[in-house]
């Protein structure tokens, strides 16, 4: 029995929906730690833990509460250094806090705005009403407007994944032979976004397939986050 | 006496211009190898070594010829194990992969639709003619209309590099607390653009500007590779 709980943001249905949330679940497979999650919806979260917390993912180990994916994720690996480390390489870990302000600016923006919508469909009634409120503050638009003009985002959403196309054209991962916390940052995207999304994501072509199939079947993560038709149609 | 020789694209006044140049030469003084240049323009690569070589850089190291810069990179770590390590793991290695792609299609290609009459009005008279003719294939349209329509460019180039001002809020270098190859590879797109650009390619206010200062005066470097000014105008 695991002390260990991840609370996470969930839909309606319960499903996680957060690319912070993921990618910590990546990471704590990644670490061979088990854990209970609790799912939370927006309204949630100021009565998770001590109450202080504005964000998922949180996670409760042992009586301590930490706070932000990559807060947790650098305390991982000092808490459990021998378990395989996330950051094996004060170099490695700079690489990937340049790779996450890439999937946030290039990847995750993008992706926001074409799901914005779905998300907001997808949520607990009562989660539903500050969602609209603070993304349209965001958008500066409604979120219907969002929604019709998605079409055209989906090109430059694809195009900005081309350097990890080009990057997976030499080795498996992203973290090369074996998957890394890059590889679980940007699946963690693309999970997020393929769970909500109400069209293709990605082409079915797209020669990234490999290597998303390869993310949603790790052993390590056994049962699949995702069908991978949910990402490319059919 | 260095017997280990980096053969460098060089314009008509002798000036270093190619930005995987110059990732290379910053690579050698990171291991604290000393070395000759030889300065090549593009209608002399053929001579160079063997005579098989279509790109620069080329390193010459004891009988051994090296083109590429990341398979010199790779090389370098491999033959000189006990000086710092370019890449000091294979994550660091992967990483540094993603950085150079996402490099390719988000800076160094902007900046050579930006640059490219820049480029050619600076090469040696003898590598003009192959320049044009390459390139003008490449972009579909005539160097002077990539110059006409330039300055509607500069505007998404610098927004390309916010993934690196973010990254570097939180840390002196890509590399985090020391210089990485991931420096070594951005400032060296930027020592290429900035030698050759007939406009300030960054605004004096660009928040990237210390770190551009702190890598172009690194003790390592000295002389400085490129007046700062170079950027950022005034």
């Amino acid at each position: 029995m695991s002390s260990r709980r991840l609370y996470e943001l969930v839909t309606d249905d319960g499903s996680s929906i957060s690319p912070y949330v993921w990618r910590i679940r990546y990471a704590l497979a990644h670490k061979r730690l088990d854990y209970k999650t609790c799912g939370v919806g927006f309204s949630g979260i100021a009565s998770v833990g001590p109450g202080t917390f504005k964000t998922l993912p949180v996670l409760e180990d042992q009586g301590r509460w930490i706070v932000d994916s990559w807060a947790i994720a650098s305390w991982l690996d000092e808490k459990y250094p021998d378990r395989p480390l996330i950051f094996a390489t004060p170099a490695e870990r700079s690489a990937m806090r340049f790779i996450e302000k890439w999937l946030l600016v290039e990847v995750v923006t993008k992706l926001f705005r074409i799901s914005v919508l779905d998300i907001h469909d997808r949520l607990r009634p009562e989660d539903r009403g500050y969602f609209r409120q603070s993304r349209e503050a965001r958008l500066g638009h409604s979120l219907e407007v969002a929604h019709d003009q998605r079409e055209p985002r989906v090109a430059p959403f694809r195009d900005a994944l081309h350097p990890m196309r080009m990057a997976l054209r030499e080795t498996p991962f992203l973290g090369g032979a074996e998957p890394g916390y890059g590889d679980y940052m940007a699946i963690g995207a693309l999970i997020w976004g393929g769970t909500v999304a109400t069209l293709p994501l990605l082409d079915p072509d797209d020669s990234l397939r490999e290597w998303v199939e390869r993310m949603l079947t790790l052993p390590l993560m056994e049962p699949a986050p995702l069908p991978v038709e949910r990402l490319f149609g059919r």
